[in-house]
């Protein structure tokens, strides 16, 4: 077989005349970028052949499309494209994923004082069996612990009994039960311990985040964090499910991904705290329904097609070893409830952490991402619902997007007069693409600077050498090739702005929506939430009308809400009902089914849709 | 490395250095004999190596002791000889581990007429989603079990999830749930079955017997059995607890080779019904407490030391998959309770399959084995105990015991006057040693012969080239070495009958102390159960006196009894709570504890303790 080495990893793969580039890339650990997970739409996943020793077949339609003048250098789709013969395949540095900035800080929230985790330490004595009273280690154990406690019908595992002969003859002093909930004995120790250990997750699309607690006293020990190992079979939820469909075995493959990226960050978590693994006796887990979904390994097909039905919904309690999570052998995985298909656990647990079903105010939460989740109410009433935005806000669908990773421009500054631009990015380095904050900012000062005009068109009455026309019709060059080390210019596209504005005009009409629902009661607080929503400066929110009302003095970025709902739920447990309570209480508004968004949809896409819909209303 | 080769069966193993022939042989698939695990003490793994590349070691005292002469003729014993060069071993067929006669029967018993098995099916339609009312697949299908049947808090499993979707979706009809107690729906079936599939196991020392049953109608589906697996590891269960302390990981091996031995007789058992594993929706097993505790990995250290308690007594209700076995996703497998350490859950299956707690006669249950079950009771009262018989029932420590194979010496009639023998073998084959039944039938001849005196000593006076002095003192030629085929003539000698000697006094003695604490109140009634309990001639075991006020008019042999309590256990869960009841209400003799049972112990060892016992009475 014929060797295929991708440079400049100098990784090697087999060339097998079946598996495209983008799948042996994948397969020998080089995730490239794909937003439509390989069906030749995005032409994100460029390679340039070099060195093959066969003919390579004519470039399909797509490449064309895509890659334009670039096939003339060489440059391929790497999904498109099956080798048979040995080559040697350029990555550019921009088709590569890189490890993204993941916001893991929920700093604005304090703690309950009163914690209440659902797992306690209980010390006792057991008598030792004479030859008298020769009664079972498991029934002197639980007598011991009616006696003592009053505890009676407890479960104790396998696990637990292959432990309890040690541990009733290790010591003269007793030893001390872990009981669950009051229900079941999921651990024994010698002694009473200072610190319990749980882990918290927030299972994103995009991102993993762990956070590894101490249950007594609160503290965070360490954050861990990771690219969703999901991402080379699809950008987002719906490419990952149509995957799912299509690959035999994909369910499993993605749930197998998963558990494997949450047991490699369960033990970075350990090792920073200087912990075992085993020694965490609680998992909670929040996620958006089809993350929930794959890492259960349930159906995902139903989420896709109306009426978008999910598996479950309710709080589940599962063995961490039946999941193949690695932590205590009989610790339990707390998956908090989802509200609907594309309402998860991630919303529940950013209302849990914000708390806006417990003010008087009436707050909107918007959850900025493929799938922007919004959040209307207050302690009387809670309406929700999610709209594809598309992946604009994460970079997708954008020219030069790219995600949240160095060398993304993430703020734009443009001279009004001038047009020269100043661009920052993530870690200082040469600009790569455009991250989602960045499209946000590009096209908020574009439009300050009047290069883009209140239907989104570009101004073509502005005499710079940086607005021209392209291939795809005007465009403005935020960075020429020069600076940015790379073949071609940094470009915001015509169709960028317009994606931008399919984007926005889902959330600000799923807004609209939801205050037509509520009563139009004036909203007091917007929080936007997720990785896009901390990142987001609230003046370039406010400028592309990203919702309605919109005043910069009442936004504010609240950063991953929902991992610290996550940290709510493993540290106390009337914060699981609690939870319950909020899914059963939120209505679910399905924008589907309403005609009245889609008048919204279309009547919310111009820049200044906020200014006209305050004057109607 | 060098290569060793097992004849005639031609396996090839490599000699490391390290390993003993013996663990070479297991190995490779060739179980050798070995009663005593491989502590060089029952002589029973013989070997003959030839034309080894180095010279041997020189033989060990325990091979002078167990090898004799056979030394000269290159034979060694296989647990003490480790080679460091190449060899060809020979395996002589007595050495070899032969497929036991296993007793699988217990068509004595009737089932009852009314069958409750715990698992039930429930039909039911329920609402599909629509996009006004989105309910995830559970909770409609939960809300359905509630509104149809009225059953709440019903739980179910990520296996169960996992099928619901597709299910729900598959018919027009509606679909089946099976329910477990009422708590658990452990599968789904697109209609209404005609059958449901459970598997009952006795789990034995030496054998295990499963069967595969109908639950709807009762029926016996299909009978399997096999050889223990842990045999190679040890004969009886104080040496495979001492094998799972010396080896690091031994308990584990024991576990799952026990695990794969019951997935292969499942497999087996489906097969011959027709029908796949996984429609088996719920397990019960038996067995005693050794063999109980090694099933489920647990600490089998303190079943051997006083006071010899159990791990656990109470029954148990696993996930069969998280114990390995593999049957429906999510069936249970449910094992019945256990008394103590030497009375296991083999014993109450065989109280609850006998009934004697529930008659008014009192009647004396034995299992006779290497541990000896004995239970006196009736429906007001039960005492057991259990008596280290040692292995002679089963053949061990006699000269030229063996398993009840093919080949094994079962019945012997000896002419008094002549000393003539007739001999009956297993499947009629060439006799290779003496079996269980075959020893006990052998001294009852050679008492009723009068060759072997009331205190077992052998008659010095009878003229027969029979009797003879032996290196080890007087024996009994039951068959010479042509009719044999063997090297050495089989023979009964006197540390054989010292043997049976030991092993019924401690019955005799055991049932005695029983009837001593019950208040001397007459048998009506023995029944002879297990394996050797059923293939011994009731006139045998009284010429022997096995029991005190031995008439063969009440013995009954009854089979494997404890393989059909498991059997009923799996057909009725009332059957289960009968079976804990009998747990709590038998009381325990704890024999190590009763002085009185070593004098009886001594005293009950003439073949005339009987008739002495019921004079003084």
């Amino acid at each position: 077989m014929a060797k295929i080495i991708f440079m400049p990893q100098g990784k090697e793969a087999d060339a097998d005349g079946h598996m495209s580039i983008l799948q042996l890339a994948q397969k020998v650990g080089l995730p490239l970028q794909s937003t439509c997970g390989g069906k030749k739409k995005c032409g994100k996943c460029k390679v340039v052949v070099e060195e093959t020793d066969a003919s390579l077949p004519p470039p399909s339609d797509q490449e064309r499309e895509h890659l334009g003048e670039l096939l003339e250098k060489g440059y391929r789709l790497a999904c498109d494209t099956v080798l048979t013969a040995g080559a040697q395949i350029q990555i550019p540095v921009e088709s590569l994923v890189r490890r993204q900035v993941i916001l893991t800080s929920h700093t604005k929230y304090a703690y309950p004082a009163r914690l209440q985790p659902n797992v306690e330490q209980y010390y006792l004595e057991v008598p030792a069996p004479t030859i008298d009273d020769v009664k079972a280690d498991r029934e002197r154990f639980l007598s011991a612990l009616h006696e003592t406690f009053g505890l009676r019908h407890l479960h104790m595992d396998t696990a637990v009994l292959r432990e309890l002969p040690r541990l009733l003859r290790s010591g003269e002093q007793g030893l001390v039960a872990l009981i669950r909930d009051g229900r079941e004995i999921i651990g024994l120790q010698g002694e009473l311990e200072q610190r319990l250990y749980g882990i918290a997750f927030d299972m994103g699309t995009t991102t993993v985040v762990g956070y590894l607690m101490d249950l007594l006293s609160g503290d965070d020990l360490s954050v861990v964090s990771a690219m969703n190992p999901q991402i080379p079979y699809g950008d987002d939820v719906i490419s990952r499910i149509s995957f799912c469909q299509q690959e035999p075995g994909g369910l499993e493959k993605l749930r197998s991904h998963m558990v494997h990226c949450l047991n490699g960050l369960i033990l970075e978590a350990s090792t920073q705290a200087g912990i075992n693994p085993n020694q965490i006796v609680e998992m909670t887990v929040v996620g958006n329904t089809a993350m929930h979904h794959l890492f259960l390994g349930l159906e995902t097909r139903y989420l896709a097609i109306a009426p978008y039905t999910p598996v479950v919904t309710g709080a589940q309690d599962k063995k961490a070893l039946a999941l193949g999570i690695e932590i205590g052998p009989s610790a339990y995985v707390h998956l908090l409830p989802l509200k609907a298909g594309f309402v998860g656990s991630d919303a529940i647990a950013c209302i849990l952490a914000t708390g806006i079903h417990r003010k008087k105010a009436t707050t909107l939460l918007i959850d900025l991402g493929t799938n922007g989740e919004i959040v209307l109410g207050n302690k009387e009433r809670l309406v929700c619902c999610s709209t594809a935005a598309g992946p604009a806000f994460e970079g997708g669908h954008i020219r030069w997007g790219m995600r949240a990773a160095a060398g993304a421009i993430e703020r734009v500054k443009i001279d009004p007069t001038t047009f020269d631009v100043i661009l920052k990015t993530i870690d200082d380095e040469r600009p790569l693409g455009i991250c989602g904050s960045g499209i946000i900012s590009a096209v908020a000062e574009m439009i300050r600077a009047e290069i883009v005009l209140e239907k989104g068109h570009f101004n073509e009455n502005i005499q710079s050498s940086r607005l021209r026309r392209g291939k795809q019709g005007w465009e403005f060059v935020l960075a020429w090739a020069p600076e940015a080390g790379a073949e071609q210019d940094i470009v915001v596209t015509q169709k960028d702005v317009a994606e931008l504005q399919m984007a926005k005009s889902a959330i600000y009409a799923g807004a609209t929506l939801l205050m037509e629902i509520f009563g139009g009661k004036p909203i007091q607080r917007v929080l936007l939430a997720g990785a896009g929503g901390n990142y987001v400066d609230p003046l370039d929110a406010c400028t592309i009308d990203l919702f309605p009302g919109c005043t910069i003095a009442k936004v504010i970025g609240v950063g991953n809400a929902a991992g610290h709902g996550s940290c709510l739920a493993l540290l106390g447990k009337t914060k699981r009902r609690e939870a319950e309570r909020i899914a059963q209480k939120a209505q679910y508004i399905e924008l589907a089914a309403t005609e009245r968004f889609k008048e919204l949809f279309v009547s919310s896409m111009f820049f200044t849709a906020a200014r006209d819909y305050e004057d109607n209303f």
